[in-house]
């Protein structure tokens, strides 16, 4: 029985709370930590039987029948408690992103090259959603061939609150994170060059922060590839998340996820459900896959699925996704150091 | 908290242990019994932390800490284990078919009777099910007006072992009383009057033991729509399991679940995956459902959503059309007791 | 070049002399001949460049020019004329159905057995459509192996004017007709038994002409598959034109057509067109292939695509439909005269 | 009955040549005029009853019957043809690109300024497609609100003949252009800025012609809009042609043409048909109502559905897509020319 520690007691700490508590044998969460420790989140954590219960996080650190800890803090705080934890002698599945500081991660790299016998897992849970690692597979299988073209669509249902754009680090460290560490999985390369195509179309606010709300973004990925993402902050219809890769023998594309299949035909046409709403209801499933892996790891001392290049690669894209935006120009990955 | 006793710990007793452990708040299985009850069975119980395991369902009868009991266990000992509960003060989860006779499951009838206060449920999960519920959904929200013709598609992906064909009660008892189920739920009506054309296709050994393997069965509903189904014990491609109702203003249409929505175009077409396998992987998140709302019911005292009304027409029907098939003529429901 | 006449200029009559003029290589209109030919028909001809134009059918007969005729005057006439203009020595092209009578139906069979070079082929105009035909293309491919069930959906978008119901010969013989052409073509096997379940719930003032407007249609066929058939006169999302064939090695299924693949996904949902309106519009390229396939007879020598056989069965099937919804009982084929 | 010319009897000339005679009421082809002209293709137009053909385009413009000439000849003979027809008083369908050289297309430009009464019409025939003209049609019904993202994708499924990539003026001038059309046709809006990621995946004795096979372009549009288009010389599966328009209230997309709905579901899953081969098969109907309607326009004096502007706005977006291949960076239209 593998113990865990939550530092971070926020919405996607209370979804791997849940997700440990039900869906991962072989591992319960002995303690959580958040410094704004509030009586009702409190209350939600000892609905599952969690019984010690922090505000200050090295308490858990301190703890050694604790074996892993999840990072699950504000993104500044990441690559800190990561060192910590690592040094502590935890095994660490810290969120995305590590850090917007490709500094910052590769000392967490550096403390992980000292603790070689560290499980260091970056939460990219699209990875372990049904239909992207369907997608994966058949490339893995080799029924579509050589990657040749690369599209992803990701479209949230509602912008973030505008004062919340500006410590995201943008939607590019944010949002598009995500479809880039998508990029890098489903091709199984890394990106060589990017270019963004970018608007503020859904929200002047947001354009007001000096982010973008939309953009179609496209890479050269290492293994010849060709990629396009196409994001906006707000879809009318809800969640727009699918990908297409169209390689020499053939192409696997996925649609969305709904509630049902139901399908009403009526004198206005043929209609069926929206997408399932946000990433909560759709990604459900594979926050709980991403940590009965993580535990895996933890318990068989097999490698993780998502380790820290990965969660370098994503950032450094993303801050080239901005420098392309600035200087309005192709940039390489090579440029970001 | 709700505690529950589970009756029968074959294959569908396991379901439901898991299901309440992981998916059901405010319950817990206290204790399980099976006549049968060997080392794997009870090590896969004690996993999910139960500590009281018999042979004897009584000593779950005699525990005055249990509040509800499931019975799982084989389809002639329903009834009569069901009748012990009420009497011994429990609430029942009654798994299907209640019995083959209407006379046993009107004497579970009679006993509810006499103990009004009894919670008694019939364990017809597709009730539950995502696609089934969204078509009842659409008709109740009179999106598609009055039911006109109701169309349900339920073959199988493999015939049982013949050997089982004879304790089942035959195809309509075991496999199509779902469908019957659905028949009504889905018009929110009972049925009038039933004809069954079918056949030995899939194999021979079935019509060896009296029975059928492919059936499509035409039915008047009390509310006047025409029902039909049609069944198979064998499909190719897998478990097949689609509705469509169709009334005056339109028509509500159900497709197969799949494991990813991937798509892979290549030479030989568009392909997408085959259905889940069979009822365990189709149904799962209805089994669970439908163990919340029991809980529910007993916990708040409101009305069970499905009562031994149900448990006894589906037999009904089912009787009804094994008369339609012997008799090769349509049956009235009233024909039957 | 063959030399074409057409007996009875209404809708279907001017469909096929578009079909001709504009989609048929080596064959042209060279007559046209309507006992109630008025000036807009008349110039309708002309348009497509036909010069002879008679209210007697009879002209038509007498020129030794003409090489076929095709027979789209009124039901009722359909016989004495098919047998005058095989007497005449023409090659006939006859709408559906051929009569109500099977008696007149043998004696136009008892023509032709006279007149072994005479080419026949009766207007079953849906064994031409391209998603029929594609079924039984993957039928005939070995794709689903022995049929099983065969699923037919057909409904209209509007019932007729309750007038013309009583001349139609009923729902059966002036609808689901087609269905039953189609029942025996997907499964390449004629009707052994049928039984109909039906109701008036569209129209009253359908039943009060004694007919039905919502059926469900059940047959055996020779070769030992199930078949259903569902219809209404009136789906509030138009023209449903569905089948689907079930064997021992899978399913072949096609939905309708449409207008264009466009799906709008907004706040109500994800919308797709509705189906094609009604039969000229769904099958209007059937009508040009059946055309093309008749003239290739003609000219080659060949067998027809649909013959006298054909004709004979869907009648057939239809009287026994009405005795079974008369007698309310399952009809056999044998008991059809 | 307007009377036309056809300069050039290649595929498209033939395939102008079928439309009118079949599908395009009101007109018809009094001659037509190839240098190259065979045996074969002679023999094929007088199978339409052309009785005048010539080997000197000068007859047909010479022929004061003659209201309208088709240019199909060789894309650096468009231009030339065009004037000439143009200062013969003549109205003009020209195919695409009119040119390669914005300066001829000017100078064309310049011909019909004298001629205000010229109808001149460029054959991008997709505009006319029943799926494109659908997503045109929600976008203007106010279905999406405000366009935000557009997504072309268009992929052929066999290479050229590297022989034919030089003379075609490379994938961006020859196989793009249309794409290009369609982004300015589905946003109703110009170019403002290109931006082309591209490789040579499929064939590289494409690349050995100094052309690409595979790209991902992204376009500024003067409404504001972003664009992608992505396109591949071979689809192992065919002839690919979606688009999608993502906007403020909602998307519409569209989906392949196949040539039937089935779809075979066995023990390999569920599968359905390739797209339509390529263009001839694809975009037919488009080829008759762009007739149609020059042929409309010509006849009642209304504006034609594509002119010059068009014709001269795809050649730029395709010479600024060249650029941005050899200069590796985005280019604005506004450097064209």
């Amino acid at each position: 029985m593998i113990n865990i520690g939550i530092i971070g007691a926020g919405r996607i700490g209370k979804v791997h709370l849940e997700s440990i508590s039900y869906h991962v044998k072989n591992a319960q969460v002995k303690a959580v930590a958040d410094p704004f420790m509030n009586e009702q989140t409190k209350a939600f954590v000892e609905g599952f039987g969690v019984k010690e219960i922090y505000t200050d996080y090295h308490e858990i650190l301190n703890d050694a029948a604790i074996d892993a800890v999840l990072v699950c803090s504000s993104t500044d705080t990441h690559a800190q408690i990561s060192i910590e934890a690592i040094n502590a002698g935890k095994h660490v599945f810290c969120e995305k992103p590590v850090d917007h500081s490709t500094a910052k991660i590769k000392a967490v790299a550096d403390a992980l090259a000292a603790h070689p016998g560290c499980k260091f897992q970056v939460g990219f849970n699209r990875r372990f959603d049904h239909n992207f690692a369907a997608i994966r597979k058949a490339y893995d299988d080799g029924r579509i061939g050589d990657a040749h073209i690369l599209k992803i669509t990701s479209r949230d249902p509602e912008p973030p609150n505008p004062a919340y754009i500006k410590v995201s680090g943008g939607i590019f460290l944010d949002m598009t994170i995500h479809d880039f560490d998508m990029a890098t999985f489903l091709t199984n390369s890394d990106v060589e060059e990017i270019y963004v195509n970018s608007a503020v179309l859904v929200d002047p606010a947001i354009g007001e922060q000096g982010d973008v709300d939309t953009a179609i973004i496209t890479m050269k990925m290492s293994n010849g590839a060709l990629a396009v993402i196409d994001n906006s902050r707000k879809a009318a219809y809800g969640y727009d998340q699918r990908a297409e890769l169209f390689g020499s023998k053939g192409m696997v594309a996925t649609s969305n996820d709904t509630l049902s299949s139901a399908v009403v035909a009526d004198a206005n046409g043929v209609t069926g459900e929206k997408p399932l709403f946000f990433f909560l209801e759709r990604y459900m499933e594979s926050f709980s896959e991403e940590m009965r892996q993580f535990v895996n790891a933890v318990e068989t001392g097999c490698e993780v699925p998502v380790g820290i290049h990965a969660g370098l690669q994503s950032v450094k894209i993303g801050l080239a996704a901005k420098k392309s935006v600035a200087e309005h120009r192709p940039v390489k990955l090579s440029e970001i150091d």
